[in-house]
């Protein structure tokens, strides 16, 4: 089947491209504005960029809804965010976070999730997220209204059960995907758990 | 444990975040130089950024003082380039795309992988990929050497027992994914199948 994507609504766009670029690892980005209020909002855009210095990427659309449109607001505002990897003990904050809701209602207080404060940023982070990176903006690209937000990660913060040292080719350390067992997005309503892992050694 | 970026070797950073972003999609992309040479790597740096028009990003990292790799070039000098989604029959093509050739060794042949002509771009895309998206570069952003480079979708190619119709939300049309299997990227050589897919609706 051919598409011609030009011929495409927004809607059609938007699940064709989110069922063909699969599995998401999700970001669950924690905000806050300069008044304080505190934010959480699912990205599955998302991925990392470069190594030295580590910096990574959210894809922030502006049709989203209110959710979106705070956490890039409130990135707008301070300039830093914590991005906290998501397994199922957060499931449900993570769909929380992803529904729409009003500037002045918190979703961390409405999912539950517990916060403990960061180490460089103000943003707070999630307890219940095995994985914290705190960043500070880097730079914005706009793309067709949709912000490309490039943190830094000026901070980390993994569990300690799941820290291998040394890592593998030679690194002091790295994190034990499986036990981390993290949640990935794929296209419509659906998720995935991580399936059979295998080594592919090739370089 | 907490991890101060700022003391990590670009190895270390490397291998922290390629385990902790997880799991990511693996674009192996075809591209075209100006004088014809076909080449394909695989990028797990890679996710969507918007649905009108669809458009999506591969993250083009280069070794310090390094020249940019083949697929970079490539897109450099012609501004095209086909995203093939990754699953099981051909990944040991992705494995050798990923290893260093010099820019006169076509890893397509190498790897024995069949391609067949694009609809819309230069570069052709592969046949053992159930999902081809026919890119035209669009914007690029440096980020540390890094290049993220943001491509319109222009073409897809989505195998006709993949495709499900009418899809979720109300939309036209959207790949099934747990038909399509992809293989995604975890850290050090680790690569995963997809586990068990479950719903939760959010909206």
């Amino acid at each position: 089947m051919q598409i011609d994507p030009s011929t495409l609504s927004r809607r059609d766009g938007y699940f064709l491209m989110i069922s063909a670029i699969v599995p998401r690892p999700i970001a669950f980005v924690t905000t806050m504005s300069r008044d304080g209020r505190t934010n959480a909002a699912p990205y599955s855009y998302f991925t990392g960029v470069a190594s030295a210095p580590p910096s990574l990427l959210i894809c922030a659309g502006r049709r989203r809804g209110a959710a979106a449109k705070d956490t890039q607001r409130n990135i707008d505002e301070t300039g830093e965010f914590v991005v906290n990897v998501v397994v199922e003990e957060i499931m449900k904050g993570v769909v929380i976070g992803g529904t729409d809701h009003p500037p002045d209602v918190s979703e961390i207080d409405l999912a539950g999730l517990e916060t403990v404060p960061s180490a460089k940023v103000g943003p707070p982070r999630l307890a219940g997220s095995p994985v914290n990176l705190e960043c500070r903006r880097k730079k914005v690209l706009d793309v067709d209204g949709t912000a490309i937000i490039v943190g830094e990660v000026v901070w980390m913060h993994v569990r300690d059960d799941l820290l291998v040292e040394p890592g593998p080719g030679g690194s002091a350390c790295a994190i034990d995907v499986e036990r981390l067992r993290p949640i990935a997005r794929l296209g419509g309503d659906q998720y995935a758990r991580l399936g059979e892992v295998f080594e592919w050694p090739g370089k």
